[in-house]
């Protein structure tokens, strides 16, 4: 078969990624508790030290080499125990193992005739959740981030009504509004924007002290909008929100939804992974009820990043919606049966192949290691609340839902005098000032906000079973220590 | 800091690693002319061969092993010389070293916090390809690919001149229609659906005989539209087209853009990269007459997928159109300024580090690197067209524009007889026919497809440089011979 000459530069390229490997394992893939989370540099400083520069001419290996190093040294250690700080951590050998494979493979994901095993595979992985969620469950797709899929499920709630929108645009449709919980996810705004229904469309529903949906605010909402002839399209509920882990009572809300014919998404990106729990299973009831779920395996599950699915009950939808047809991909005279062709009901052309880690992390540990992986760390946040509420220097600000634990450190001063003047314009200031002391360490990074009326509190959480509960001590006595020394009576 | 227990697995995972990295060394990494391309198996008979089931348990290392060398197996080596399939192939060591590191510190890039390196990284890239196209060019973003891409530019184009879509949404807008070649990307279409245009407000315009745009054709498409009340908001042209690799003539489609007051995007996913070629930059005039573009780096550039970028004329476009200033992210009394946090400007929320292998690969190359790649490849498409034209068993489809050379085999008894009654009937079943068989001999991947009122032909495409010419001339010899055994006079 043609000419048999050897890549010349093979043993050149075999022996410099040989280096890169072993520069990884030493320096990030096994991580420990005594390496640091970062080594904080300003950005400003960073660009000093770091060398950006791209130039005419090629670097040696040894210079790229060096170039590694740098990257690593100065980039943030999400496997690390102690990066708390978004709804992703830790770093599963298996999903780095599927990573490396499928980089080396590089394929997109359009056509069977180009990734025969990963086409097959992601319809399988789908097949496989959607039957956890419920048996009249369809189809699905993988997506680039919650985000997305957030967006293109709020698209298919308005081609399902409006099935004209696809081809003749939303000129003609009345005008439209959608709710959804003050606490969810930013993308409803940002896809509610870019799908051309804009920000004002999303109604957002009062949550309770916990931060769930109140059900009745949900449907007094409908009855205000219907009487002003705009037509309510759809709920977005949230299962396991951003900051607080709160569950929309989706059963509830699904049956307003029937009432008055409105679409049901649900963004479980971040409590999804729960379908794989079966002692924390019904925290995800009324899942099967919504017509669209969006869930992340990325997060709960600790797949690497990206990993999102987009969960479809009717079977046909996405194609329907989707489907173009273009004929230099989807050959109509192929050799083989197109239907296994899933490219033509994305969005995306090329696309990676985000369902290889999933599937091999799912077949290294089963779903009894992922069940497992969610024992470990619901016991953990347990064990953090429990700590929270019996120390004198930390203080909850709602009851833990979920993962999250949401806390405020408070001053030796404000414990001691509740009542003081702008207790929370001070209490604002604290969170801001301890994470800057643990980054200058680089120590901990942990998350912190404000959130509706309440000043900047903190946010544990960790998708790390690593973890263990001396972590959490050592976290909880690490903030205390940077906050004793920072604010004096 | 805690406890220092080591983690107890961590031989075991480094020696499965390991493994994994010999493993695609072996059978991916270094794949030779020696090698199949893909091993064929049709999707029924690949479901019963490859263990797709996920159970209740884990499996046992060495079984995992098996399952990668399965998936490896029956997956196609995209970085195969052979692999002219796609607008991406070839598999660059630097591109993929940068990958492996991206895995290994699963950043996610949004702010600065959680990914110092490769925040700072993506604006230098960013500013560094907005060099190469005008002065004057002021942004952009890393894209889970170009329809993204292309559908984040319309958004723009009509956030542009319609800024109140994005709280009121599009329901007081004019009707509005965009513009765009009749050989344009599909993901036009699907994007207008997505964002509430519609397909029918994409307007097709003519193109020549060569896969051109035609700007009288548009001119006069302006006027008409004008005339109806309806309001011309954009249009897209293409550089490097997808099937024939015209490029529009954007300099004039720019001054008819001015003239009536059109945003004007373009499409160079595919023929972007030759910003980087000296000698083959002119093919690019008038690109920086634009207001948009979008470029994919993981097709010319041959960095593994996907690398995306959108660049935006108005620097301030992106934040303007996109920004939510969510607060548990985009914190403002962060210990940093907070305009090094991009993750506002994106749609996405999560993101995947897209930047690094491009950085890496322009790093371990330079800019001279990528540039010799392209004469490599522009000379190889030049040698290819020389044998069709020249081979009388071969018939082009029009003149080669870029690196796509279309072309016709011929069956034997209809090179003699072209008068031959449905001529066009029985050409439009060759290409299929050979393609199976060379699936089948697991020895070229090479596309087809009809075109306008075109039967079926070949699109010979490469962006791997390790091409020769003998390589050229085994694939066109090997079509012939599989074409005269299969079609007998």
């Amino acid at each position: 078969m043609g000419d048999f000459k050897p890549l010349p530069s093979k043993e050149l390229h075999k022996n410099f990624l040989e280096k890169v490997v072993e520069l990884l394992f030493n320096t990030v893939v096994f991580t420990t508790r005594k390496d640091k989370v970062l080594l904080w540099r300003s950005p400003e400083d960073l660009l000093k030290e770091f060398d950006f520069e791209l130039g005419q001419n090629g670097e040696s290996q040894e210079k790229l080499i060096q170039v590694l190093k740098n990257t690593v040294k100065f980039s943030v250690k999400t496997g690390h125990p102690y990066f708390v700080n978004q709804l992703f951590s830790g770093l599963d050998p298996y999903g780095l193992a599927a990573q490396w494979l499928t980089d080396a493979l590089n394929a997109s994901v359009y056509t069977y005739e180009v990734a025969p095993v990963f086409t097959l595979m992601e319809q399988h992985v789908i097949n496989e959740v959607c039957k956890m969620v419920g048996l009249e469950w369809g189809d699905g797709m993988f997506c680039p981030g919650g985000s997305f899929g957030n967006g293109t499920a709020i698209n298919l709630a308005r081609f399902s009504r409006f099935p004209q929108v696809k081809k003749s645009g939303s000129k003609n449709l009345p005008d439209l509004v959608m709710f959804t919980s003050e606490e969810c996810h930013y993308s409803i705004f940002k896809f509610a924007s870019f799908l051309g229904l804009g920000e004002e469309a999303v109604i957002k529903l009062k949550t309770d002290e916990v931060g769930k949906i109140v059900p009745d605010d949900l449907e007094q909402n409908i009855i205000k909008y219907k009487d002003k002839n705009v037509v309510p399209l759809m709920v977005v509920a949230t299962m396991g929100t951003t900051v607080r882990g709160a569950f929309d009572p989706v059963a509830e809300i699904s049956a307003i939804c029937k009432k008055h014919g409105l679409w049901l998404h649900v963004d479980a990106a971040w409590g999804g992974g729960l379908l794989f729990s079966q002692r924390y299973r019904t925290k995800l009831n009324g899942i099967e009820l919504a017509d669209s779920i969006v869930i992340n395996p990325h997060k709960l599950l600790a797949v690497p990043q990206q990993c999102s699915l987009l969960l479809v009950r009717d079977k046909n939808l996405l194609h329907s919606c989707h489907s173009r047809g273009a004929e230099y991909l989807f050959q109509r005279d192929k050799y083989y049966d197109s239907k296994y062709d899933v490219g033509d009901k994305y969005l995306q052309c090329g696309r990676k192949c985000d369902v290889f880690k999933f599937w091999f992390m799912w077949k290294a540990k089963g779903a009894a290691g992922f069940a497992s992986h969610i024992d470990v760390l619901m016991d953990l946040a347990h064990y953090f609340e429990e700590q929270v509420n019996c120390r004198p220097e930390f203080a909850p600000v709602s009851q833990r839902q979920y993962m999250n634990v949401c806390f405020w450190y408070l001053p030796r001063y404000l414990r001691s005098r509740p009542n003081v003047s702008d207790f929370h314009a001070e209490l604002h200031k604290v969170a801001p000032q301890i994470k800057m002391v643990m980054a200058n360490h680089g120590s901990v990074m942990l998350n912190y906000q404000p959130l509706k009326s309440l000043p900047n509190f903190f946010r544990f959480v960790s998708q790390n079973s690593s973890l263990t509960r001396n972590d959490i001590d050592f976290i909880l006595d690490h903030i205390a220590e940077i906050g004793d020394a920072l604010f004096l009576d």
